[in-house]
């Protein structure tokens, strides 16, 4: 070996807290996510890493698209998985579809409507926002007025508020929406799957979701669909968006949606989660979206009943605003949510999570996400949650 | 079952394409990445999902801290690892160290330069450039001369520029570019642990990884590291940076870089992928950088001195400008780099690369990352390209 090495002494050595073996538990994950990830899906994991242009990949692409628009229910060709988090679809709809100096109306019904105006507000966006109450939608009338008042660009709202555990409803709106000259871009990351969502018939012209959500994938991916009319917000751009990693144009190139002869490398995709993803679209086209959809209301009416035979109210309580997915419930008045949550986690292996944003202190919340939205689980959540009525 | 249920059909059908069970094949990744992943790494990613708060995630993510502060050499406190590609880890050096107006000087010697310009440019940023030719690196004097004329906040360079496979010496540059009041920006995706990089005594302020390199995790995650003056200038800006998703104060809250007693929530984080880039971190730290730095100017040396024997050129001809990590080959006259890459996989399931931006058509370039820095794999290559010189 060349002398020179000698001279290249690290300074720092190896840390010893890698020395240990890795060593992990197995949870059931019934907060409102990551879910647990089906056998099959995990398995897929463990594949040998292949390149990101490599037809086999390519390949899963197309096959993840295609997946991806049964369970957004869209014809939308500009449809694919961002290699980020459920956060950085998000961005993505606001970084492409808003130019600076543009107007959104935001509904905020909790963290999420929050969370979105201040990534528009990064953008140089200009922000209005209609504040509903926490356990309450926003109704078409209450739209119409801020439409009209604020003559926007786009309208931001979130199917499944998952930190109070409100469904907002969402027909009727793309229509109203699509009056006033605006797109409608919805989140649909604690609800795809789990709770009705039409892409296409509700005109719904932006959404994005968590690939660890009810899909059960691993978390890392945030599939995203675009209808024709954002491609034309895309199009009319004046200024490229701001962020190269989540421009929608790049990565429908990549992903082949433009109906272009070959993709052009615009990142390094994991193929690992690809396989997660791919495995999970495919348990949810054998079963079906619509049995999906049954199973998880069906999960949720178990886990209300259950709950309301302990004494325990839902934080939401008008019943066409309660979401299957994400279940909030009222925090008894005296009880101490991070001890509920630690013993549900220590007795039962079962997590239960607490407030979020608005409403820490005042909820604890329970995922039925995926393969969780079953009889069973929602009976061991009732079992770990009878250490409450004891506390009282 | 509610009647409602029946009104809500599926306009969209299961796509049929998602009934095939997921088969894949197993190749040898020697092209400029991603690299395979040892048997360690890919047992671990079959670990059930756990939560992005979860103390055992909490613990995993302390540990890949020490561990990314081994492989880049520092005692940066903001060290992380970004839920993004390499991709991610460019866009948050430059939309967290730089705000509109303000100029860079990128050094440009392939594709990243650019790549790094056009990112600057869409947050607002006034970018200069040094072009070098593609085989020669930038030198302190022409540096000099530009940080003179520019006077630029912050300058961005490339230790690996995998679409020529030049090496760009790092020494010495830290120190002219404080001198000039700059930050040092240094892309290490194709180099960390390939090459020596000494993050302090070099003085770089900033630099990302990609985990599916010579660490040789899946991709998806970008180790990033900030300097105390890269904090300093984060703490000095007076708008926040476009992007919330690869906002480095929220994402130092997170990881718990700020000495701050209890982890905010910023995004889900990839549990998977933790534990994939916690396991090559381990390998790394049981074999020591400096072995491993070793193995890999060893390797390409057995490269380089088989190609000679076969009559192929290196692309880059002063060996001080010649990487460990991607080995770039002239491609002689005459000779279709799409029919060598092809062959070469299907005779030899080999992976070799075609050029990319500036060099395509003129290189094939090789990757010996991470595992498949070995004689075994050096063999295997040549055997591959042993097709070329038979086409002439």
């Amino acid at each position: 070996m060349c002398p020179e090495w000698n001279q290249l002494a690290t300074h720092r050595k190896p840390p010893a807290i890698l020395k240990t073996k890795l060593q992990l538990p197995v949870k059931i994950l019934t907060g409102p996510g990551p879910t647990n990830c089906s056998e099959r899906v995990l398995q897929s994991l463990k594949n040998q890493v292949l390149g990101h242009l490599h037809p086999e990949v390519c390949q899963l692409m197309d096959e993840i698209k295609a997946g991806l628009q049964y369970v957004f229910q869209t014809n939308n060709r500009l449809t694919l998985a961002l290699s980020a988090s459920g956060h950085g679809g998000m961005e993505a709809c606001l970084t492409n579809l808003l130019e600076p100096g543009e107007t959104i109306l935001v509904v905020k019904s909790g963290i999420w409507g929050e969370r979105a105006a201040d990534m528009a507000t990064r953008i140089g966006v200009h922000v209005e926002v209609i504040e509903t109450e926490h356990t309450s939608a926003v109704t078409l009338e209450q739209l119409e007025i801020a439409l009209h008042r604020h003559n926007p660009v786009a309208v931001f709202m979130v199917q499944a508020e998952s930190s109070t555990g409100l469904k907002q409803p969402l027909e009727g709106f793309g229509d109203l929406i699509h009056r006033y000259n605006a797109l409608f871009i919805v989140d649909t990351v604690a609800s795809l799957c789990g709770e009705p969502f039409f892409m296409d018939s509700w005109g719904v012209d932006a959404t994005y979701t968590g690939s660890q959500k009810v899909l059960g994938a691993p978390p890392g991916l945030s599939p995203i669909s675009f209808s024709p009319r954002a491609e034309t917000k895309l199009l009319q751009r004046k200024t490229k968006p701001s962020s190269y990693y989540l421009d929608m144009t790049l990565l429908g190139n990549y992903w082949k949606c433009f109906g272009n002869e070959s993709r052009v490398y615009h990142h390094t995709i994991s193929a690992t989660l690809l396989y997660g993803l791919r495995e999970a679209l495919a348990e949810i086209a054998e079963e079906g979206l619509r049995a999906s959809w049954i199973r998880h209301a069906s999960a949720a009416a178990r886990l209300r009943k259950g709950l309301e035979l302990r004494g325990l109210r839902s934080y939401v309580k008008i019943p066409q605003y309660q979401l299957s997915t994400i279940i909030s419930i009222e925090l008894p008045p005296g009880v101490d949510d991070t001890i509920i949550v630690q013993r549900a986690m220590k007795n039962c292996n079962v997590e239960i999570s607490r407030g979020l944003g608005p409403t820490v202190g005042k909820v604890l919340r329970v995922g039925l996400l995926g393969t969780n939205a079953t009889f069973g689980k929602v009976d061991l959540v009732l079992r770990a949650l009878e250490i409450l009525p004891s506390k009282l």
